[in-house]
């Protein structure tokens, strides 16, 4: 039995899910694998807090030379949010020879390029399955699964926050704040919820896997990013009677004209597969040239989940299958990057529902700027005036640019045809 | 860049899918992984149907010695059906020293124990995503990606014939014969189907799985098998009333008293994700003991599909990551087999549809044979007689033991309170 040893940053969420699985899991990886692992250091800013028992021989620290300088650690699992001492300190690992695996996704999609090219210089491997989509793995997927395939398109949700609140105000007939205060009460919410509402947690996790199927490096800042923070209880039942669920999808495609790369609150229809991930489960749907379609959902989040893909890197380090990953794929981009489409050029459907006033001639004029602009309407519905004679209109289009679709949005409201601006989404 | 000789065996549906893929796609994969693949030798029973040219510089001919004997061979891929002559090739490239890559789900699932036996003394590698689920890389995600869970139960639909003949069958309102004749058309369908309808496919799928979740030897002759040939149209509009969906189910599930192991269509709810795996796709759902449940679903068989499966496990042999898992995952059992419950001991909710005449007394009787052996009744469902005065009574009943219940339903039967024999179903 070979015995090895973990060197742990971090205990937070991920890194207590990583003791709790090695501390009752432990003898069936030994089973299954053949390696008795143990986390013998773990440092963290707060090590007063642990017990010296709660790492095998090596004891508890603050000093990231505690791992560093320790020859006999075979492995760094780096559990630390953040993208500034986070970045430092997982340097400081490979400068040191240690293979490093960590889940900061922000980290791996803001500075990748930087990270690989040090661990290639070190020649070690970074392991990040458990960056994206917590337990799910898709990123071995993706890489290795699909390896002979070119990856078409990534439509994803892989933020279980903002999942959980669409699920809630469509299920429960909830209002935003409503769901957003259950989800911070059941944890999937932090106490601060901007980065997930937002987008901008999506948007890291698209990047990495931008990163893998598009074999470039995707910078965060080509992402048009939009949150479901404006998505209200109409916006949901628009989309019911739609025969759809709004998620906030994280999309990659390859166009002709470049790499599209958005997250926004999208319509998807009921019958496709993503519509039927709920709560706060993550879903990854890909297009694979050869393969198909292919879908992969679970548990995006959490301790246990990200604890589980954490130790399989873990293993892949062991075992040495991260470093022929590592020696084969080249996840630094050397300076390459796709380029990206923008709104304007990308190619969708479209959704819009106009607020109008009960005269005549409204849905002509709509229908007129829109057929004039090369708008191909799929479906129009227009609803019974309420008692304020404001009538809805919902406009379901055909695939059109998208800078076409909202240039003529913008023209109905501007012609005085609309009684406030008007909602728009994207249509999966 | 590393050239890397293929030596492929069978030139069938997915030999002629790797030799597509190697095709057209040669360029992507030196770009993504830095090897330079070729098909340099073809054998199969037929060399005349092939030019010499479909192989790189070696060629194409019937005789095993070309392959084995031929030192600049790196990896071979098996593509030969069955387990007669497919055996003796696989143990011939493995006796020559050749990791093997193959697609053939009845060899690895009937003589795993000998081939994982021989490739462990021969000291190369068998790898087989193919075998299971065509292109979606379930293998891998069961023994790698979620290498740190107990694998608690797998519930999967595996064969796309006969996924696709229900999904006719209920949406199309074909008869068996009809959806059957439909699959045929597409090709998703064999000339002689009675591998696929009766089970015995799923069941091979269902022992790999089981190899590698439950990490032991599971035969095939341990697995219960129904397969979908008396559904009829009937059981499609019970199951639709009962906002449910009849799919072949394969399941591997833990309990106190063993492995359950058995294939059967089955009642799945609407609101489960395998509902939602429709047409020929296929849908694996596991529940992982840390990272909870998950559903992998795509392309099932196909040429394309499994050769992108096969060229994924043709690239972990050549960057040497097959070689490091074989290492360290003992698919060779050694003589411990699980013990494994049977159809008496499974937990399982039920589904019977009795025929009955219209006298009063009838429904009595049945509950009361019910309850008298301690089936729990969920819901019960009656409708009005028909012109011939008989009426159908359906039940669904919380998770019993299946002798219980089947017991239940004979007594039942025996008590001349049917008009015919009772139709029974698992539930999910």
């Amino acid at each position: 039995m070979r015995r090895c040893a973990i060197g742990l940053i971090g205990w937070g969420t991920v890194g207590g899910g990583v003791l709790d699985i090695l501390h009752r899991d432990a003898a069936m990886l030994r089973d299954r694998v053949g390696l008795d692992l143990r986390v013998s250091r773990i440092v963290t800013r707060t090590p007063g807090r642990l017990p010296a028992s709660a790492a095998h021989g090596g004891g508890v620290s603050s000093d990231i030379a505690d791992i560093t300088g320790d020859p006999t650690i075979d492995v760094v699992v780096h559990a630390v949010g953040g993208t500034g001492a986070a970045k430092d300190l997982l340097l400081a690992c490979l400068a040191a020879g240690k293979p490093v695996v960590t889940a900061n996704k922000a980290l791996i999609a803001e500075h990748g390029d930087e990270l690989f090219a040090a661990a290639a210089a070190a020649g070690v491997p970074i392991a990040f399955e458990a960056a994206v989509a917590g337990g799910i793995p898709v990123i071995a997927a993706l890489r290795d699964g699909l390896v002979a395939n070119r990856i078409d398109a990534i439509h994803a949700i892989l933020n279980g926050t903002c999942n959980y609140i669409l699920t809630m105000m469509e299920q429960a007939e909830q209002d935003f704040a409503e769901a957003l205060a259950a989800a911070q009460g059941l944890g999937y919410a932090e106490a601060d919820p901007t980065l997930d509402i937002d987008g901008t947690d999506t948007a890291h996790k698209l990047a990495i896997l931008a990163r893998i199927a598009a074999a470039a490096a995707v910078p965060v800042s080509a992402i048009r990013v939009e949150g479901i923070q404006a998505i209200t209880s109409d916006d949901i039942a628009s989309a019911a009677r739609l025969g759809c669920r709004i998620k906030l999808i994280a999309t990659a495609r390859r166009t002709t004209a470049g790499l599209d790369l958005h997250v926004a609150p999208t319509l998807v229809p009921l019958d496709h597969p993503l519509a039927a991930v709920m709560r706060n489960h993550n879903g990854v749907f890909v297009e694979a040239s050869n393969a198909g379609p292919q879908l992969f959902t679970g548990q995006g989040a959490g301790a246990l989940p990200t604890a589980s893909a954490v130790l399989a890197d873990v293993v892949d380090v062991l075992i040495g299958r991260a470093a022929a990953t590592s020696r084969h794929f080249s996840l630094f981009a050397g300076g390459t990057q796709p380029r990206t489409v923008g709104e304007a050029e990308e190619i969708t459907g479209s959704y819009a529902r106009f607020l109008v006033p009960d005269r005549s001639g409204v849905l002509a004029g709509i229908a007129r700027i829109l057929g004039d602009r090369g708008i191909s309407v799929q479906s129009l519905h227009q609803d019974r005036p309420a008692a304020d004679g404001r009538a809805i209109i919902e406009v379901l289009t055909h695939p059109s640019r998208g800078g076409d679709f909202l240039a003529a949005v913008a023209a109905i409201d501007a012609a005085g045809l609309t009684a406030k601006p008007t909602v728009t989404l994207r249509r999966l």
